[in-house]
């Protein structure tokens, strides 16, 4: 029986991953292994490959590569030394044509030799980074999960691969929103700046306390709502795409690397 | 008789310095010597230059110090091969015991052995930053001066310097904010990034179309009030200490400088 991810003091990328290997963990990442940068999955058969590293490269705000396997490679060296991307994750979601067909704790029954996986950044880095220079973030504070808003804000398209950029938005206090700014800057890798500040309406959103995804936070008085790129972007592409076969992480069960965060950008 | 400031071709910080001595020069210097950085000016007794000195230094952002003379030394050699602070602006106030007394072209007349000058960045540098990375400036478009505020943020003291930090501001798209954070926050010699973004009642300021200084502009429904710290500061801080005698530049008749703006920052 899985016990309490807590309980497992999991503080590297490598524990993390043996410890969802061996099926005692199966909750969600967020928290864990402070430091390392955790990731996005997505997993395409070769045919979509070529386009979908394109649509990543074309959009890197929502869509920030830092790792693609090979054809048929179920790793990625450069993200974790022994690292097996069928097992590694607390949980998968597995879409045939575009449909969630499954949601299995690995997808070793799933694999097949034409699937490359790509790694896209995840917005946990830069929350660290914020949070460790003192500005805080309500919806870690409230403990629930941040509001999520498709936009009308086009992605540039790739072959099959197109749709909306999805935005996540953080409520700052309007004297942190400059600092915010320059501190998720120098992260590229985890969205980078943000996209829009103020004024959701001039990006199609309509209402605030209506999110596509997550739990709405309204902004107090004294506070801004900031828009940055969201890493379910890709999903909505592939949701357009509708590959034959698509394997994802499950929400909020990322794949934890061995990379550690830029000190610098604390 | 003057001629027109256009008609002169001031194309470098020694040409409009040398066309200001000549007595051809007598208008405001923006737009003049493209590219090439512009200071505030503050002349103030050797009794008040150190706590002067160490109010800039604890207050960088409304007042970033880009040169200092010694004393009764009317250059600062730094910022100009044959720079006379005396001469070289095109016009200059005069203020005894926090009291303007005088707004002479030149200021030879006032000059003692005890006077230290200060040079304090100005925005000048970073709005040419932002106009050339496509983000329009409202007050530029429309050819008016720019809205500033007393806020309820009070300046580190130092000796008699002390007082609320004045603050500059320019609506943005709401696009545009993440982008104008990242390319000021790139010169903090001409106060860097914006202290606050949005919310202006946060920081004292109850109706932005009544600034303190300069001309309102009301925001648009998709742009955001974004707030700079302003090298009006300064003066405010100099109306507070009452020194016995004060040399500043007029209104918009900053000293240009040989140094040419960090092409970076662009």
């Amino acid at each position: 029986m899985p016990r309490e991810a807590d309980a497992l003091a999991l503080q590297t990328g490598a524990a993390v991953r043996r410890a969802a290997r061996a099926g005692v963990l199966r909750g969600a990442t967020a928290g864990l292994a402070p430091g390392y940068i955790q990731g996005n999955l997505a997993i395409l058969p070769a045919r979509d490959a070529d386009d979908f590293r394109r649509f990543c490269a074309l959009n890197p705000k929502p869509c920030p590569l830092i790792g693609v396997g090979a054809p048929g490679v179920p790793t990625v060296s450069a993200l974790g030394a022994d690292l097996d991307l069928r097992t590694d994750l607390p949980g998968y979601r597995v879409w045939r044509d575009g449909a969630l067909v499954d949601e299995p704790d690995d997808v070793r029954g799933w694999w097949r030799d034409d699937l490359t996986a790509f790694v896209i950044g995840c917005s946990f880095s830069f929350e660290a980074a914020l949070l460790a220079a003192g500005i805080p973030l309500r919806h870690i504070a409230l403990g629930c999960n941040v509001a999520m808003y498709r936009t009308n804000i086009a992605c540039v398209p790739a072959g099959r691969f197109a749709g909306p950029m999805v935005v996540s938005m953080r409520p700052l206090r309007s004297r942190d929103v400059a600092r915010a700014v320059e501190i998720t800057g120098r992260v590229p890798g985890a969205h980078g700046a943000p996209v829009h500040v103020g004024a959701p309406e001039a990006i199609g959103i309509a209402d605030l306390a209506q999110p596509d995804y997550g739990d709405a936070i309204a902004p107090a008085p004294d506070e801004v709502p900031v828009f940055w790129a969201c890493g379910v972007t890709p999903q909505v592409a592939i949701g357009v795409a509708r590959p034959d076969l698509a394997i994802t992480h499950a929400p909020g069960k990322m794949l934890v690397t061995d990379l550690v965060a830029d000190p610098l950008a604390v």
